[in-house]
């Protein structure tokens, strides 16, 4: 996507090979950073503490990890050394289902080979597939989800009002972004398209990144704190509401960022549709009930105490509340999938249910 | 209530009855500073600019207001004098119905008078009045809240788990709190009661304030992220909400800080109990539907676009996103009846409809 009229995406492979870069998310939008990684514990550092975030990014970056932590590995300790790699690297964060999927698909395909130059071309391999595969799958839900946009247009012939949660921009995947693929291609089509965006707190997703990123591509859209989303259904000011998903079961319940099962209640409440911008890499195959399967998240509670933010040209953080106060901090809610409308997937868009997606995906129903 | 181990409420007449002080919550909980006023254009920019806040506190503070204007007023062209300076202060803020209330009923008291010095003690006896019945108020509505602890806590033994939105403390009151009261009272009578304490985006009344208030009463108390409590009702870890009100219309809909439709709807949707404090100063008897007649206040985007907190001994102000972000920023939202388990009241506890208020307030009904 662009930034200051230039292309990027949020990870690729230097013309080395031997190192990956990024985009240092955690310092956006004061500062535009790119940082290089030359080892698996940098990538899982950087899964870790944020500097890459988003489900779909986080299955790529861990897939150049395994093949970062494949160069490495000595001969005589190959497959060992990676997975040792590769475990520490899983749990780097637990609610995204693409972190191990990647991590897993990788092992797979290393496990085949039988000399540790094929080991590294197969981990490379996974992990350049893997990021086209989430491009393309990028690339289709904004196919898919365009058409709910233009319908919505058609309708009353004015600004389609969306309102999103966190940051499924291109932010959180390596270009497109799941739920703001569609928004990009209305807007690209001369469809006018207006997007209320929730702060996202704790950690200002939506403030930071999703502003941000929508705003560098031209397209309007406006700043709300997390508490007004529900105000402003009431009074028909939202037409729908797309968001992304960490992880997807197969019976459709979505665990996304906290705060998105708030708003699906609101959504439902005011007949308003409700969006899962779902590649098939977020759905765990292998689980039914959402709140009672998914495990969410808990992060230090100084990312509710304290805020970061600029104060002229300098980056500050500031506490929030009084110097003894106590907080919790969970990453992730689940919102069941009553409440979603449909998913949008990369095969097109599908009831938030088993049949739904097993139509779509039909080869994965003996999972 | 209690600060530094002093009693403090939030309004007073000082001896000399000629000024009236004031907390000046916009500092809290960096700074605690009281500040004092002696005409009514002080009082209705404090009211304006959130040196108090809170529906009760605004009525009072706007008595307080009619009463320092009636001083100051010529003998020569007293009522209309002070109707000027009231009309004014009656567009401080648009929400609470207190406000309007008080300014109306000291007004009427104020007319019925043919002297400055009748006109003057009429509007201290109204603003005196109107303090101590908001204090009554709060008490009532603990010792009728309290009930509803002490049977979730003899149902299962367990600290009692409460959430609250915003603040409807002591610091939105006079005293005791709305919303808080029944809280202070189970924690005085040695019930266990633990607070989730929603952060309350934009302005952080509930990190700032509530958590403040609280943990200076010794009452256990943790901070978290608005986006959370649904999270949190989903795995049983909510056993009631208890929120405020700005303006309760006779159906029973509350107009409440920005967001607690959301934890309503969440509430409902998780069987948990959702109860408004409602002392009947904040009851409008002229509206029947809240979402549709309920004025809701939309304040400056600089308060979603900025945050204020301590760094080190210095209180700075960090923007939060790019440069360029616009917000938008309502300062509430309509929780429709059907979301509302019971209003407390301090003349008991009622269903939030036209019936259960005026079984309570039987000679409110011909309004």
């Amino acid at each position: 996507m662009i930034v200051n009229q230039k292309h990027y995406t949020t990870i690729w492979l230097n013309e080395n090979e031997r190192s990956v870069s990024i985009i240092d998310q955690r310092k956006l939008p004061f500062e535009f950073s790119i940082e290089s990684f030359t080892c698996c514990n940098q990538i899982r550092l950087a899964i870790k503490e944020m500097w890459v975030r988003g489900a779909p990014l986080i299955g790529v970056a861990a897939a150049y990890g395994v093949y970062l932590a494949s160069i490495h590995a000595p001969e005589n300790d190959l497959i060992p050394s990676i997975r040792n790699a590769a475990q520490k690297l899983l749990h780097a964060r637990p609610t995204a289902i693409n972190l191990k999927f990647a991590i897993h698909g990788s092992m797979e395909k290393i496990c085949r080979e039988n000399s540790k130059e094929r080991v590294i071309q197969a981990a490379l391999d996974y992990a350049e597939n893997l990021r086209n595969q989430e491009i393309e799958n990028c690339r289709m839900i904004g196919i898919h989800g365009l058409d709910l946009i233009k319908t919505q247009y058609k309708k009353t012939g004015k600004p389609v009002q969306i309102l999103t949660h966190c940051n499924a921009g291109w932010l959180a995947c390596v270009d497109y972004g799941t739920a703001t693929a569609p928004i990009y291609m209305a807007h690209d089509e001369g469809i006018p398209v207006h997007v209320w965006v929730d702060e996202t707190r704790p950690r200002n997703q939506g403030a930071r990144l999703t502003a941000w990123e929508l705003s560098q591509h031209g397209i309007p859209n406006t700043l709300i704190a997390d508490n007004t989303g529900g105000h402003l259904m009431q009074h028909q000011m939202v037409d729908m509401v797309i968001v992304g998903t960490d992880r997807t079961t197969i019976t459709g319940d979505v665990a996304n960022k906290i705060g998105t099962y708030l708003k699906a209640l609101a959504a439902k409440d005011n007949n308003i549709p409700f969006y899962v911008a779902a590649p098939s890499t977020s759905i765990d195959w292998s689980l039914t009930d959402g709140v009672k399967q998914i495990p969410i998240e808990k992060r230090d509670e100084k990312e509710v105490l304290l805020m970061e933010g600029i104060n002229g040209n300098t980056v500050e953080t500031i506490q929030i509340s009084h110097s003894e106060c106590k907080a919790v901090n969970y990453g992730f809610d689940v919102t069941p999938a009553r409440l979603v409308t449909s998913l949008i997937t990369e095969r097109g868009i599908c009831k938030a249910n088993e049949e739904g997606i097993s139509c779509l995906f039909p080869e994965k129903k003996s999972c």
